[in-house]
């Protein structure tokens, strides 16, 4: 039997091998195949790591004689010896996944010098001071990165030498030094590992290859994948490629271009380079590097070639790159090729602009753009030179993007009253409640020191799209005294910080700010995204400031208006009070009257701005107790307010006291015990509804029943609902249509769903709570563990960040299914915080949604997100006819050939059927 | 077209058409049928009931035309006419529904009489006296039943003509009294409801007719309804019967009879009968009974016929009969006969004694008797006779049946102390806790103020096998004081109480106890349904004395053992705090070190007890808070005792807070960030093991990893649990099997079943926990409108108490065919409380479980259970082959002479192919 090959010299692969050569090797190779000048290589595939690792992080002999092979090969090609004394071959051993893992992983320049070597190299190039540096250089990074000897104890002896000398840089040692280094390395070596370095070159590149495995578990590495969701890898690739060298002189160089502009997108060359250096320099900073156009200066043709490699690159990778370039003496090779990072806004532009270039599809151009990044073209930023600057004082969860700058404040009042007066503040919380809302309205920014990313802060404040840092536990807050502690430093009332809701970091003192501006290229690539999605983006509001600005981003409706927000506004909440104190149904019945006219109001105001958009109303939701005081001087004030006794209003706190408050008497149960509140609140919808209808809008509401886990639940609500429709429509004389449907949050309600679409219209599923009752965890609680569950791989991301497809995905399929089999248009939404978030958005695409439903500032991001998922869908779609194809091909040249046709016959047969592009797609 | 029959003659009906006539409507048309004495008459149906509610409470026109065609009919019959003048008929109209509700709806006898009917009768029987005796008393139960006047009212009356004449008993009153009666019974019907007393019997007929079909929905029988489960009935039917008379005379009388003795079961023939009676006075305790004995010699022609008769009807019922008679001028009638009311005792001994008499097979026998009632035969209960002569001060819950008698004391410490004096003592605690453990071991009965059926006292007093009385809140306790009120009687410590767990009474004092004697029966019976189960029955038990119990109890091996239970031991909770406590890896590790050599003599004596059957072990389970002390004195002593600081402890607390620690960090997730819990759990299993199988034991411990949601959780556990009983096998050089499986009880869990069951070799269903989060509600907070979704019918019943077969039934089934769809031989059982309730064994067996375990005591009802369960689906199955049978008989007569064959036809020809056994139990 023929062994696995494992691995391809550059001439062997192509750019979509990234899963086995990695990306940098995919890239090398496909550049060497359309005639870049790229040194030769070759590249041990990620196979081999984890053969690696299966076999005790150490190369099987399979592996070792394929190298020696390849090794053997590319020699032959660049006529040079391995550790020669004449002409030596010299190698780098880089790293490379199939997702970049920028410097999380190692690297050897230079490997194949010894003591022989050197001197085959002297005899070479005739530049000994070249040599010994790079000598220097290799035995430094050779022990730092294989041999686990510090780097510091190598630059100390570097620091030594440069001082006995008195000189100030590398570039003023003379050979002799050079050579002293030399052996100081190696005597260091072998002081701290009680190993010779090694002079057999086969030796060093065997070490190599296993330090460059081996690093793909080390620990920042892991960290990294973890912290970019990066999951089902099985290791790096290994590139070893001949050494060229931009420090062989003024003749030589090395730099890095951008075939864009990374910052703003612009279609314009853009890249900076050092003569005479290695690419080591241009990072470290030591030298300032010069701008690309000025190469053009001093190596005309060397810049021509490098402006045809631009546009030939970016014809061929249809896509902007980042491109790493060595000149030797005089001789222009390219080292590396990657799609290029860019912020959001180059990204849109690039995206724009390819299309109009005929580059790329419009297709393409949507799934270019990072659906999340759109985050950074909508919020306010801090001005991130600024940011450089300044102290970072504590570091919290990134709970609401944007930024904010302003006086610290510790309580809703007092940022009321700050607000009032035109002054900036940022709202300073242990943790907020919902008494908290309208002073979080009025802050700027808000800083709690608890609670996670869907605290109740970090909800109501993307709501709102107000920057918020949550659980940052950095905090000391004494809420009484009005003050906080954080790294150190006291911070009192009226003291300037600023926040930065992306990063989740919290600085002292003002830091200027960046406002955003949407482009015309923006909105260009949405109205693209919307002619190709499928699912429609409705928005989660309840205030008409919050619709408008959801419109204002293109939302098609509201998903949920959640009622509850209304009850806790100062005038309504005495009211709500008053209800939950009544003992009998005619005391809460008046009370809800003195809330109807408020909430009609509300819904009216609502109606308008939607202006015949569809509005889906959340009828009550919390549990009672969240509307009483918890202090004892509120309890004394309400006591006084409504002429109750303070006893009577505990002895109300501890009857509504739940050990469970997640699942205890909230949602429809409340208004199945209490009907009187349902019949309250579908009278404000209906009235509110027919005074638009009055004015000429075309108001159909949605009516949502929250909490329904029992058909007989919702059947309940149905009934009331129906009847006050009908008793208003006969009051006002108006018809008006409507429609009751339910939240699926509970997993009763998703396994019996089938029953309960027998009388629901429509389905919303409220993910944040199907999360927590499916998987058994509170939001609250579940911080102690949840961290250590994705660090552990259990969960790969935070389930309430990003839905937990597997789980709560499957109660979300059976929902679907089981609710469409008896009834064909049920419609169907998602109204949870997942309804803004992209994989979230993919999945409810791919399982049959209607439309999803999120906070106005990720109304946007929701949008390109759907006609990402349309596209992916499409791709996968084609890609399973086109399989069907081939195979079908494959079926048709066997039945004429018979089985027994040789690999290369079928291929030549196929490939003479169907075009490579498909064939392409297909394996690729 | 034909109107629907709604309206039957006795004989045209049968004893399988309960559904449309009623139990005693379908009871009096069999008698009839095979020639039994019955009065005639017609039975009008539950579909006319339903009829009636749909028409708005009145009888339609078909309805009623069907009513006089069958009066007509009766006329004929007994050749008398109603209302006639000369010899009238008489009628008496009773309830009967499809399920016996005795007492609950109304009954009207007597009808037909009015001015003339009174002449014609009296001139028919030549008896004034008794014609006037029996239209005062049809005036006053129609007055009351029929026309809502209060019945007090006619007892005024009548005590006031009987004071007017001195006399104290009916029959002292003369015939000028009665008529004297009956004209101021006519007028207060007439003061109180504006209407004249109906002279028209045809009206007299309809309007009680209209009252029977209204109390089927009077307050008492829908709360009847609802206390005894019963669900699904459309109604009523009415029973309109000719009037037989036991008060014509001294050979007349009236009895009421049972086959065999309903109390000890004894076949025997039991009743009671009065002379010169009706019915009422039986009941009504005024004169002494007879004993069904004595007739024999006052009637024994009327007596030996009655014996042939009780014969005829256990040959043709072959169940034991409660049976009504009337004696009328020396003739028998039978009014009525139903399946006899028994105690558990007489119900196992019928059972048995039935099928030594080849009256019925086994699999009869076995649902003979209702599993639930054993527990009347495992537990001592308070003495009947007693009970009826005590005070009842408070009723809760029966949360765990039995009976206690003792001394109160407040505390799980004064309980020890008691006790080990040898006193009994009820703990009586406004709720308990784990702490409280010890304690109520201790005690004889327990008795809280707060927490449902499911509640920790509950829970555990019935896995103890202890009486327990929950959620009592008519009691108001003061611990602190030692004192609790109650029906305005305050006791205080030492008091002595009686508590029936069966019926949640409290009495003052001390009531006298019965103990439990187990039959020969009993045994027998069990015999059989073990051999009838599939259902393996496994028990929960943490302790060798509930294991031996258990045991005793036919219990099968372990399905539940709680190890924390093992953790709360005044011995062991100091090591448990010291390793909550512990702030590293090596202080918890030190602290586990000390519980282990105690945890593992747990499991080596519960491995010896349990000799070679399975025992299932599941790893700590409650959030950790629950272990540390709440009070600042126990808080202080545990700080002396550890040498850790008061505030230490209380920031412990504080951090282990939380909101919902039911959705907390509990389950495998503690031994998931803690994984030395499981490490130390493991290696205490398997020493205990070892150590047994070195005695020659044979043992295969099952480890249960609990709150399973996602199969990694699963595999991090199971990964932990086969390295320690790796280790331990080569440290002791001995081998032994073992199972890992986990708990189903997360909905996320039983998704993803499939997922889990790839490693997991068992599954147990948690159905509590799976209740909990499945229906999104915590049983200790659910109590707040639990009730009230039964009254309104959204749960049948308490989902705590017997599961939800349509949420968390379907998420079962949801889990078994995941989990069998990767795993053929995957074991599965059932651990939640509801693996002891004999519906949701059914639905185990339904669903394909292989066994269920139940607390000690509910063993043996879960054993008939099973066996029941086992019986029905064999029933099903064959009702759906003969279902099968019977339509392709039907196809093929069809083939043979064409589908226009007239029904009668099809029906002879189908007669002459079938039994009429099988189109019996196919049509009925």
């Amino acid at each position: 039997m023929v062994d696995k090959k494992y691995v391809y010299s550059f001439k062997e692969g192509s750019k979509d091998m990234k899963e086995i050569l990695g990306g940098k090797g995919a890239n090398l190779s496909e550049m060497t195949n359309i005639g870049m000048p790229v040194p030769p290589g070759f590249t041990i595939s990620t196979e081999a790591c984890d053969n690696f690792y299966k076999d005790g992080k150490r190369l099987n002999e399979v592996v070792k004689n394929q190298i020696s092979v390849k090794l053997k090969e590319l020699e032959t090609d660049m006529n040079k010896r391995f550790g020669d004394s004449n002409d030596p071959l010299l190698v780098s051993v880089r790293s490379g996944a199939a997702v970049s893992m920028p410097g999380m992983m190692d690297t050897v320049l230079n490997l194949g010098l010894n003591d022989e070597s050197v001197q085959g190299l002297i005899q070479k190039t005739g530049n000994e001071r070249f040599v010994y540096d790079s000598y220097r250089r290799f035995i430094q990074m050779f022990g730092d990165v294989v041999m686990n000897v510090k780097h510091e104890l190598f630059e100390e002896i570097l620091q030594r030498v440069k001082d006995g000398k008195g000189v100030k840089v590398d570039t003023e040692l003379e050979i002799e030094d050079l050579k002293r280094i030399v052996s100081m390395y190696k005597e260091v070596i072998q002081a701290k590992t009680g190993r010779l370095f090694p002079n057999n070159v086969h030796e060093q590149l065997e070490m190599a290859i296993n330090a460059v495995f081996s690093s793909w578990n080390n620990n920042r590495a892991i960290v990294y994948r973890r912290m970019n969701n990066i999951h089902g890898l099985i290791g790096t690739a290994v590139n070893v490629q001949s050494m060229v060298y931009g420090n062989m002189g003024n003749d030589s160089g090395t730099g890095v271009c951008f075939t864009r502009n990374p910052s703003t997108g612009e279609n314009k060359f853009y890249g900076e380079f050092l003569m005479n250096a290695q690419g080591e320099d241009v990072v470290a900073g030591i030298r300032t590097p010069k701008k690309i156009e000025d190469l053009g200066e001093i190596m005309p043709e060397v810049y021509n070639q490098l402006l045809k490699i631009r546009n030939d690159l970016e014809l061929h990778y249809k896509d902007m790159q980042d491109v790493e370039f060595t000149i030797q003496q005089g001789r222009l090779f390219i080292l590396q090729t990657r799609n290029g990072k860019r912020t959001a806004h180059a990204a849109v532009r690039n995206a724009v602009e390819m299309v109009n270039e005929s580059l790329i599809t419009k297709e393409e151009a949507i799934v270019r753009v990072e659906a999340d990044s759109l985050d950074q073209l909508l919020h306010k930023q801090l001005d991130e030179v600024h940011k450089k600057d300044s102290k970072v004082v504590a570091r919290g969860l990134p709970a609401s993007p944007g930024a904010a700058v302003g006086k610290v404040v510790f309580n809703a009042e007092d940022a009321k009253v700050l607000a009032g007066k035109g002054e900036k503040c940022i709202l300073v919380r242990i943790e907020t409640s919902p008494e908290d809302i309208e002073g979080m309205d009025a802050a700027d920014g808000i800083l709690t020191a608890r609670g996670g990313m869907t605290s109740h802060a970090a909800v109501v404040a993307r709501g709102m799209g107000k920057c918020c840092v949550a659980g940052c536990s950095d905090l000391s807050i004494n809420e009484n005294a009005k003050s906080f502690d954080a790294s150190g430093m006291q911070f009192r009332e009226g003291d300037i910080i600023s926040l930065d809701g992306s990063s989740g970091e919290v600085f002292v003192g003002e830091l200027r700010l960046v406002s955003p501006t949407l482009s015309g290229d923006f909105e260009t690539l949405m109205q693209w995204a919307d002619n190709l999605r499928k699912l429609k983006v409705r928005t989660n509001a309840d205030t008409p400031k919050d619709a408008k600005m959801a419109i204002s981003f293109g939302a098609e409706g509201i998903g949920l208006c959640r009622t509850e927000h209304m009850f806790f506004e100062e005038s309504r909440i005495k009211a709500v009070r008053e209800m939950i104190l009544s003992d009998n149904v005619e005391g809460r019945k008046n009370a809800l009257n003195k809330i109807l006219p408020m909430q009609r109001g509300d819904f009216r105001m609502l109606f308008e701005v939607m202006d015949g958009r569809p509005v889906t109303i959340r009828f009550l939701d919390p549990p009672l107790h969240e509307f009483l005081p918890r202090e004892e001087r509120e309890i004394e004030e309400l006591s006084r307010d409504m002429g109750v006794s303070v006893e009577k209003i505990k002895s109300k706190i501890e009857e509504l006291h739940e050990f469970n408050p997640m699942l205890g008497h909230r949602g429809c149960r409340l208004a199945v015990t209490y009907p009187e509140i349902a019949e309250m609140q579908s009278r404000a919808v209906f009235e509110a509804c027919c005074e638009c209808i009055g004015n000429g809008k075309n108001i159909v509401p949605e009516v949502m029943i929250p909490l329904v886990g029992n058909t007989k639940e919702f059947e309940h609500q149905k009934e009331i609902v129906d009847r006050v429709a009908k008793e208003v429509k006969e009051e006002k004389g108006i018809n008006f249509e409507y429609k009751v449907g339910t939240m699926i949050e509970v997993p009763r309600g998703a396994v019996t769903a089938d029953k309960i679409a027998n009388s629901a219209e429509f389905f919303s599923f409220g993910t944040n709570d199907l999360t927590q009752m499916g998987c058994g965890f509170s939001r609250d609680d579940s911080g102690k563990f949840l961290k250590e569950y994705v660090d552990l791989g259990i969960f790969k991301r935070d389930p309430f960040q990003a839905l937990d497809q597997e789980g709560i995905g499957e109660l979300m399929k059976i929902a679907v299914s089981k609710g469409k089999s008896v009834r064909k248009d049920l419609k169907l939404g998602i109204c949870g915080e997942h309804g803004g978030e992209p994989s979230s958005i993919e999945f409810c695409h791919d399982i049959g949604l209607d439309y999803v439903s999120c906070s106005p500032f990720r109304v946007p991001i929701a949008r390109l997100a759907a006609a990402q998922a349309s596209v992916k869908a499409k791709k996968k779609k084609e890609e399973k006819a086109y399989k069907e194809i081939v195979k079908n091909s494959v079926e048709e040249i066997k039945g004429k050939y018979g089985s027994s046709i040789s690999m290369e016959d079928l291929e030549k047969e196929l490939s003479s059927k169907i075009s490579p592009d498909v064939l392409r797609r297909v394996r690729g």
